[in-house]
């Protein structure tokens, strides 16, 4: 067995949130360190902490942080400054389910406590258990993702839905990493992810420290990169999951998910299940869109003339039937899609 | 009818080529001026100058500067120089058939001159009428492309294929600035075009200076764009049309033309005559490979870990059936493209 040396993403420590500033890699290993939420919150929205399975955590952690900072004993009123956490940690950002999948499960056990006291307890056990069980299933999704993999497979992916999409470990990354312990040869190539180079900063980061041999290629490169440089697979993350099997990632999932139909390799998303939405279908669901600025202007530099102003998504929608099928931490959801789910959620 | 405000992106004065230097765009008009033709084939390698017609008359004019610093009077001795001009011209850049082309036609002229002053004579005659018959071309484009747009018509186009790729005028955009010219209103989303930026720096650059309305958005964000924002059209350039019909231009266009194909949007590409190649199938056309640090070096900064390299294409293969017609000078050549294509090159 390989051993991986990889460094967590988001921890409790000693009353604190520990989380690697995600913008500055590949850098700089740098960690933001706090017990106040609302700066979390803000690394949230920032995209200091990012990945829809770190948010979670993250948010769950930022509950937490709010919940020992409460000096009332009047337990109403302790949860009227938890919903009030709540709030503000939801209007982050608005497309990751996980997000809003933690905050829930947090407030559910929030509202059954008698006292403050037992209130702080299980909102800090719960957060501690959402961190755990995150790591828990990524594994259980490298477990089963692991036979898709060839030795000597060559493994395409988009933005980064790898150890630093979560507390650890990864989703997409997974199997990816799962394989490599147990010494397939693989490499992989990643698309460098516009505009905050996820895929170029943080995936090739974290590949290359687990020693994995990773190429980077620009988004629009994917047509002619898949067909001449032999891909056999792509392994995509995904954001959010509706019910009607629609995966809404990280904008190129989808242009990736076309090209490899027409060249015919599998595309398969990795997922817990907590990613997938239960209540919403496609029409539902909002796409963030972001500011303008943050695609026009590259390390203070301005790309474009002045006045001219970007459109700027944050996600794409994948239709289900270009997917293989979704990796999660109870096994692989298959064709037909819609099926698999609604059975899953049943 | 409106006028255009549009610099000239190469041409003769004097004795020189004066060529915008594309790098510097749009943070600086700067032109490169020079009696030197190694420099101007410097400038093609580099990419100051770009876009295959545009290369095509920087070596007709690189090929007149060489003739006329010729300092013998024997045609023979003569001829062999411009060889050796042609041949550095030719060592530039692989994958534009205009640059051959170009040089082949000045050539096919040099060696039929009886004495060095003809030659020179003969040179520079040819090189000026490649530039002229350029800017004509794009015009006629412009005018069997304008019926395509109809008032309010949203148009999604990829890097440049505008007036700076050409001498004037452009190719996929001849179309928009005659519509535009005759008062139709329209808008003009552009892929970014990732590494150099061709569609942020310099198709809203030109787009913007002509005072046509036009939003950026990353390559990767192709899917979400053309769906919700309703897209109209999808017009592209051509660096290679081979004789079966493939499409060989910047990356990010067979992405692009799958995508249109998804969402029912009609994909043209424009191109004069002389980028189809009568003599071979895309299985005969290289594709270039640039170096790894153009993409992973970006303003001088790394934007991947130490050790990690890229791959990088300049162009894909956008297949024929993706398209619903090339529109050139001569009219627009309609499906079947390959029995179009044989037609004409017949």
């Amino acid at each position: 067995m390989v051993k991986l040396s990889l460094p967590r993403t988001v921890e409790w420590m000693d009353g604190n949130v520990k989380m690697i500033n995600q913008l500055l890699l590949p850098w700089k290993l740098e960690y933001i360190v706090t017990d106040n939420y609302e700066r979390v919150a803000d690394a949230i929205k920032r995209m200091e902490v990012r990945g829809a399975p770190a948010i979670g955590v993250a948010a769950a952690f930022a509950m937490a942080l709010a919940a020992l900072k409460i000096d009332t004993e009047d337990v109403g009123l302790a949860l009227k400054k938890m919903e009030e956490a709540k709030l503000k940690l939801a209007n982050t950002r608005p497309t990751a389910i996980n997000l809003f999948w933690a905050l829930e499960r947090i407030h559910r056990k929030a509202v059954k406590s008698c006292n403050v006291d037992e209130l702080k307890r299980r909102i800090l056990k719960e957060a501690m258990s959402i961190a755990r069980e995150d790591e828990e299933v990524n594994r259980k999704i490298g477990e089963h993702g692991e036979p898709l993999i060839n030795d000597g497979s060559k493994i395409i992916t988009v933005c980064n839905a790898g150890s630093l999409a979560t507390s650890y470990f990864g989703t997409a990354l997974a199997p990816i990493y799962t394989a490599w312990m147990r010494g397939k040869q693989l490499e992989v190539i990643v698309m460098e992810t516009r505009p905050y180079m996820q895929g170029s900063r943080l995936t090739a980061w974290e590949l290359s420290k687990a020693g994995i041999p990773v190429k980077v290629i620009t988004d629009n490169s994917i047509g002619i990169v898949v067909e001449r440089e032999k891909v056999d697979l792509a392994f995509v993350g995904a954001d959010r999951v509706t019910k009607d099997g629609y995966i809404i990632n990280k904008i190129g999932t989808y242009p990736l998910a076309l090209v490899c139909r027409e060249k015919k390799i599998p595309v398969f998303s990795f997922a817990p299940t907590s990613t997938i939405d239960p209540s919403k279908t496609i029409k539902e669901v909002e796409i963030e869109k972001r500011p303008s600025e943050e695609v026009i202007f590259f390390m203070n530099k301005r790309l474009a003339p002045e006045g001219v102003e970007a459109i700027y998504y944050a996600f794409d929608v994948t239709p289900p039937n270009l997917v293989e099928g979704i990796v999660t931490e109870k096994g692989i959801l298959r064709q037909p899609l819609r099926e698999s789910i609604s059975k899953l959620i049943k």
